[in-house]
């Protein structure tokens, strides 16, 4: 099977919020009040931890119905802290990102708690988003020649 | 400065889809009709890449007036491309998750093209998102006594 292209794009509304487009879905990402936005929408590292649930919810349906084990139910609660100071451009700070992500599931399943943490451990080892996050992912970034008809808000 | 805390929560509304709730907002992540969902909303790794949009928007604000150079106008897109095999239980495949990231960003301005890729490298090396696909990132991932009130879509 031919690799999976992705593709999304969005232009800046403010110093904090940016209207994505994605397919035709259209929603905004921005910073609460406290760190200086608008609040019109989830900020981008809660979408990080979003995109983490959405992709364990596909994945652990997935190997569940490979060994025939019945979900009737599941709910995902994804957290994560990061120090601020790197971002903030203080130097003395850890790494800017999410120390680390934890990731709790709540299956409710006829199945054991046994076959249920091992359809977790294999959906981890399959999705893609843990994946992203959990081993290292070269991020090559780019400036364009600007098309000012797109880049303005 | 203390440690900034973030925690989002899904509830599965099918194999494919879950209604997200963050802070107030709610949205919906699902998978394309061909990749077997339907449809509701981008998919887990789309919301990866708008993520990385979303902090990048920030952060090159952030940056800018830091060095007093004036943004007219930002649009950013990312994309990425992932094989599929390891995700759908096939181990030959290479890891799940996207390759590699890429970012364009048309940034129309009224400073030097050296003065902006500037900017961008420090956008980058400050942006949490980026920080947490570029290296690598601890994922935890547990099972949690069922509350069956909270998990039945």
């Amino acid at each position: 099977m031919a690799n999976l292209q992705f593709s999304v794009s969005g232009v800046s509304r403010s110093h904090s919020e940016i209207a994505m487009s994605v397919r035709g879905f259209e929603f905004a990402i921005d910073e609460p009040a406290e760190l200086g936005g608008t609040n019109a929408g989830p900020n981008p590292v809660e979408f990080v931890l979003s995109a983490l649930a959405g992709c364990i919810n596909v994945v652990v349906h997935l190997v569940a119905k490979e060994r025939g084990v019945q979900i009737d139910g599941l709910r995902v609660t994804v957290s994560g802290a990061l120090d601020p100071r790197r971002f903030m451009g203080d130097p003395s700070g850890p790494r800017p990102g999410f120390l680390s992500v934890e990731l709790v599931a709540e299956v409710d399943s006829p199945a054991s708690d046994e076959e249920i943490d091992e359809i977790l451990a294999i959906a981890e080892s399959r999705c893609p988003v843990a994946d992203n996050l959990g081993a290292t992912t070269p991020v090559l970034l780019r400036r364009a020649a600007v098309d000012r008809a797109s880049v303005e808000a």
